[in-house]
């Protein structure tokens, strides 16, 4: 009989949980993965599925083939329903227990609408395959509607896109939506004018791209207008509803509204039975463990965690570092060494606007703004996609696209 | 001012649809395309979809994308509601009313569940994008579901797949699950073994591919039985439920149930208030003409018209053939040259069975089986595939799937 190897279950695999796998089957341990969805999402890249660059299967890849020749990882596409850290099991929403002598629980984060899950209906956040598979849905269809009623002598529609939340998802959303409109759709509809379309970013806050410094957010700003974008800083949305936004007394029509104002931890926080923060996310201890319990970790967007008087961002790089990071405490384990402390390592932030423009934040104070910038984007997130394969085909997709204002991608597929 | 060039009205952008529209372009008229999708879907790789081979954007292109280039077309993305033929106009559920000079209906074929509507949703067709999507699911998830339940020590699911109908799309569809099941899933899996997954075709009447020369239906069962099919024929399904299919006394588990035995005409047919055939087709003159309307042409599925004694089969080479044709008619009227009889000329038939098998029923009594009647199939549908980039991406996909058993299509979305 060979002695148990200990068990590992990693819950979610975003960025945090597929880097602590990938470290974990290395080791002499059994891993679970265990995920709601049967793929990992590129989630840097989301906004061009939702504004129909690329394709869903551009930036996802499903979890079981991604470890297909890691012999001691099973994947199990299943939704986590309660934790019993002290009986060291948990269960699933399909009805089926899973034991454990080391837990990660990576589940990430989702929108967050204040108290006003209303919203969501009207203003769709940008989470998910589906999330973006919708928007796509909506934003084609706007152009559509309003071309068959111009067509047809019923009068025009205004085609505003109204983005709230000026962060790095409403920057690149709106930036993106901007090229769409006013660049590729130009020579498609025969009667509207898609180069007429209005992108307005609403940002409640005196600048956008708040977590970069300030003359970056100036340069971002400039950019942003330079290709179309209406940018409006301290402007606090009031009501969201069928075809508008209202800010106060002031009223917008919206054709499509997007929400980019806000994350929260996902819900399996409050599951752990832990101390939250307001975001509800895990307030961890110095090894990314849940107090009171040594063998379970959390890491990536759930984890709440100071470093050295810093809070740790809610980026990937942070989720990729925490992931390797749990991998490694639990390999101290097997080797009887002591847990280490965690520490991020800031490399920078990068936010992207339209089809060549970026802000970088890079280390040493360096700041760069519009195509250089872009360029340290397009590299850095083709070099970090999964699979070699998928990143050959994503760059000639890229090229393609750049070359051809290739349209493939630009499906209308209805809910069922 | 200009004297009024002539409206045309295509309704549908499938084959038929599609030519029609391509030739229209060159003559002096004015064209709009209305269709309740914003894209056109290339039929014969849908099953490819379903079977996450490929991706939508690969066998699908927007409609309106097609015709960019093309000044005097019009896409409009609307559902036909109501055909007002002595007024030469119709009306959209959109609200909208078009007028025209000549129209096309070209609205092709859908599901016929020959009175058990009910069946639909426990064994849904393939016929659009969305079906494709929703079969894709259910058959990871079944995998997925069985996977879970194994590993968790909750007892075995039979892996049933049982694909009713015995027609090109069955036999397709029945081959390529096989595929999948038994060869590329193989070494994804830690608890199932997907090889040992039973694939079961369905066929009421005494052959599969009835419509092909009898040696090649006993080659395609031969071929299907090759790869891990069991076929059934002359066997009647007379229940469809959750779960299961019925055959008299006899019941199957099946954990994915697939419809392929029936279509019928688009509803739109009846709407012309014109002679209908029993599956709901349009019985037209020899010019393809509704009786008593010089100006509407039906043209693909929807027409039912019977050649020098031959019924014109329901296939792609014949709604292509037809929509040319209809296209050449108007272009005769503009020159005040008579019309004429539609003749289908028949280039033979090709089913594809798996990986590498197919069989092809060509001209002069040619009857291939086996791997070059498949290379055959691979050149035309190639060939066929609109738009250039799109037939390289899908080829350079195709040949990297064969190497590496590429999975980035296996994504499972939601419904919302």
């Amino acid at each position: 009989m060979a002695t148990a190897r200990p068990k590992v279950i990693v819950v979610g695999a975003g960025f945090a949980g597929l880097n602590a796998v990938r470290k974990l089957t290395k080791l002499d341990v059994d891993v679970t993965v265990v995920d709601r969805k049967n793929h990992h999402t590129f989630q840097p890249l989301l906004y061009q599925v939702a504004l129909a660059v690329l394709s869903p299967a551009e930036i996802a890849s499903p979890i079981r083939s991604i470890f297909t020749r890691r012999k001691n990882v099973e994947v199990l596409l299943g939704e986590v329903m309660a934790f019993d850290l002290a009986g060291k099991k948990l269960r699933l929403k399909e009805g089926v227990e899973l034991s454990f002598d080391y837990l990660v629980v990576a589940a990430g984060a989702t929108h967050a609408y204040f108290g006003h899950n209303e919203w969501e209906h009207f203003a769709p956040g940008l989470k998910t395959l589906e999330d973006a598979l919708e928007i796509r849905r909506r934003v084609l269809l706007a152009f559509e509607q309003a071309e068959l009623k111009a067509a047809t002598g019923n009068g025009k529609t205004p085609l505003n896109f109204v983005v709230i939340g000026g962060g790095p998802t409403g920057v690149e959303l709106a930036g993106a939506i901007a090229d769409i409109a006013h660049r590729y759709m130009r020579h498609d509809f025969r009667t509207i004018e898609p180069q007429l379309a209005r992108v307005i970013l609403l940002e409640g806050g005196p600048r956008v791209l708040a977590a970069f410094p300030e003359d970056l957010s100036v340069s971002a700003e400039n950019q942003l207008r330079e290709i179309g974008v209406e940018v409006r800083t301290n402007t606090l949305v009031t009501e969201v509803g069928e075809g508008y936004v209202k800010m106060g007394d002031e009223r917008i029509e919206s054709a499509v509204t997007l929400w980019a104002a806000g994350v929260a931890a996902s819900p399996l926080g409050k599951l752990l039975s832990a101390p939250t923060d307001r975001a509800g996310r895990v307030q961890v201890e110095s090894d990314l463990t849940v107090p009171g319990h040594q063998n379970v970790f959390v890491a990536g967007d759930l984890a709440s965690f100071t470093d050295r008087g810093k809070p740790v961002p809610g980026v990937a790089p942070a989720a990729i570092q925490m992931g390797k990071f749990v991998a490694r405490q639990i390999a101290r384990d097997l080797e009887q060494q002591p847990r280490e402390t965690f520490h991020y390592v800031d490399k920078g932030s990068l936010a992207t606007i339209g089809k060549s423009k970026a802000v970088a934040d890079l280390p040493w104070n360096i700041h760069i703004s519009g195509f250089f910038a872009w360029l340290a984007w397009l590299f850095i997130h083709v070099a970090f996609i999964i699979g070699f394969a998928n990143r050959l085909f994503v760059l000639s997709e890229w090229a393609w696209a750049y070359v051809a204002y290739k349209r493939s991608a630009r499906l209308i597929t209805d809910r069922r």
